[in-house]
């Protein structure tokens, strides 16, 4: 087998075998292939796309380039579930303890934040001591014991992708609808669920703008999670504003921390007991979506969820007077509410420049590696559809300084815009695969 | 300007400005961009082309990659040619001195054989002591003294074009239209002539498969050259049985020879008038093709483009005796004609696997850097649409031992396809572009 005629072949359109899919994959995480084999192939895969089937193989052998997690020692099933990002997007801080809290184990690796998506890593640290580095025993030793565990993307999970993905950032081939998908439920798959639950969002603060590409996304990631022998559901929703009324790290757990006491945003509520409720039918917890989603409102509202929140920051080393007293949760110098400055109906808050203006805030990350502030970020007291008088709390902003916040105060009254006529308040949950 | 933000525009189709193909091709060949970003993008260009302009200034900018080649202080118009490349191709010999005959000096850098295609360089050094490594000012004083020179390519020509040729195929990205124009063209373009007549092969012993195919890399091309203001016609013929009777170096320089003196196969004699005639019609020496035919065969029948060719081929270094005396040029240990094992038609003579015959008899390369046979060859006495009795001569191989002999005879005999019918002689130019 030569690298050369593979390229050819996905050149030519013409499916990888998956005896030449993993020679590819084997061959490129083991450095017999060079990058720029691999940077012909991705713009060929780019341009002509993958055969599920291709997607799969390639998945699987990602998947098995580095350490494959086997929960069955600790669990018969434990789910998971996966966000492709947005902005204020702080659901696995009550998805997981909400879904563990009904005796379904939650096994979950997370990412960092990088440019206007927030990370479920960085929020989980506004808590002091939280540790998100476990060892492979420590994370299953936590799973066990509290049938939860978040902990950061271990080193040794998927490398391939790793390798992958730092060559498609520089050769222009991240937009591929099976590269993405691949790299998804690759990281996924070797982490060890038995069951996913993919949150995919739509819109101006995310990955994808449309629903048809996101429905594509959300295909092509079901078809593999199936075609490797996973349980796999999506949720696809609105990311055109950003999720619930919070962005920023500790702005966010609070909101979370409201959530799962049964208070919260509704939209944010919702969209959590959606994904929480395709967990638990995908765990065979309940028989349909309105079931597990009454189920899982009951928790909410009853203290469970929250009492599971706290044993599981407890556990992995987070404060708990912070847990007692949010005040303590890192905070912003500067905090001030911004009025409306004119009455109408919101007909939009860009998310996408909500996420960058966070970012610019000293929220969140430019590139890898930046410092972020946790203290900082944005809370909305009117989303879409709200009728707002002149003068009536807009936005408050927690900003470290006063040029950040005249810098933020200034895009995101532009970020908003009006209406004189009524707007509807959009729909969130857009469809459901699976 | 980023390199990553000009691969996406080329997947995207969205051409790249001059400005932007300038700071590209200057980046690769410099080494700022990469393999592994160049890699990318060519299988981008592969998969989703190049506009004409593009295409022009992707050439422009691989021919300023090095040297450019100012002839116009030695001659105020210089012709030049290019073949795609075939078997049995030695139009070169008998076309560079024919052209400088008639006045019209022809400066010309050649390439080496690679595969089945033989190289006019490797023809030449059939010739003991023929100097094909000339520098520019003995390039230059050739043409300034004797109207023409053929020399092998400086490696300071067109850089960009080896980086990229080298990098394309291990890449899987060599099969692409403007690619493939803009490499010939940019070395055609660095070497400095006013006019250029593409030879473009088509057939089973040719780079190109369909007459479509051909016409479309002879359109490239000649959008090229004349996007950078110089004269360009392209003359499309047959490669799907070799060209002329003789296979091999030496041979092909004896062929080449009997046609300079008024004789050789007559399919050969009028492709290299055609040629020819197109140079000198492109150079002003001629109203129309057939005027210039006319002017061209008297000069091979009346003696004076076979006094060029020695002149040519002294100035060069060649020894003088191999030109009185043929016999004298290298030659093979076993000569041996293989008759007709049956009488027909002859239908078809493959001329790939001619050519491939003839580089495993030692004439050929099968990589750069191997060691050649000048000796060895073919030479056939059956064209395709020739009736032929059983007994009569078929082909003469020169073999250098009877291994090779054996294999060749049995390949080539394999290599032809005989019918009980008449068959047409094929045509052989196909098509004359500009």
């Amino acid at each position: 087998m030569r690298a050369v005629d593979i390229i050819a072949k996905t050149r030519d359109k013409q499916p990888l075998t998956a005896a030449e899919m993993k020679f590819w994959i084997e061959g490129y995480t083991r450095g017999d292939i060079p990058d720029y084999q691999a940077a012909a192939w991705c713009m060929a895969v780019v341009l002509n796309g993958l055969t599920d089937e291709e997607a799969t193989a390639l998945t699987l052998n990602m998947a098995q380039s580095g350490d494959m997690l086997d929960l069955h020692q600790i669990a018969p099933f434990v789910v998971d579930k996966h966000s492709t990002g947005g902005v204020g997007d702080k659901t696995t801080l009550v998805v997981a303890p909400l879904v563990a809290a009904l005796g379904l184990p939650v096994g979950k690796m997370s990412g960092r934040g990088l440019g206007f998506s927030g990370g479920t890593i960085d929020k989980l640290e506004s808590f002091d001591g939280f540790r998100v580095s476990l060892s492979t025993d420590e994370f299953l030793d936590m799973l066990k014991k509290h049938n939860i565990v978040v902990s950061g993307q271990s080193a040794d999970l998927a490398p391939a992708d790793g390798k992958f993905y730092a060559l498609r950032d520089v050769t222009a081939t991240v937009e591929s609808l099976p590269l993405i998908a691949a790299s998804i439920m690759s990281k996924k798959i070797a982490s060890g669920a038995d069951a996913i639950v993919l949150d995919v969002k739509v819109g101006k603060g995310a990955f994808m703008h449309t629903l048809a590409d996101a429905e594509a996304l959300a295909n092509a990631m079901v078809a593999i999670g199936r075609g490797v022998g996973r349980k796999v559901a999506a949720v696809i929703s609105d990311m055109n504003q950003p999720l619930g009324h919070a962005v920023g790290n500790a702005l966010e757990v609070k909101e979370a921390m409201d959530t799962l006491r049964g208070g919260g945003p509704a939209d944010f509520r919702d969209h959590c007991l959606t994904v929480a409720g395709k967990m638990i039918e995908l765990g065979g917890k309940a028989d349909d979506l309105s079931a597990a989603k009454t189920m899982l409102a009951k928790l909410l509202d009853d203290g469970t969820a929250w009492a599971k929140f706290k044993e599981w920051i407890i556990a992995q080393g987070g404060n708990e007077a912070q847990l007692n007293n949010p005040t303590l949760l890192p905070a912003a110098p500067i905090v001030e509410t911004i009025s409306a400055p004119r009455g109408g109906s919101i007909a939009g808050i860009d998310a996408a420049e909500v996420g960058k203006t966070g970012v610019a805030m000293g929220g969140g990350r430019e590139k890898k590696g930046d410092p972020i502030d946790y203290g900082v970020g944005i809370v909305f007291h009117a989303k879409v559809g709200d009728v707002v008088s002149m003068g009536e709390p807009l936005f408050t902003l927690h900003a470290r300084d006063d040029e950040t916040f005249r810098m933020a105060k200034a895009r995101l009254l532009a970020a908003i815009t009006w209406s004189n006529e009524p707007v509807a308040s959009p729909p969130h949950t857009l469809k459901i695969i699976g």
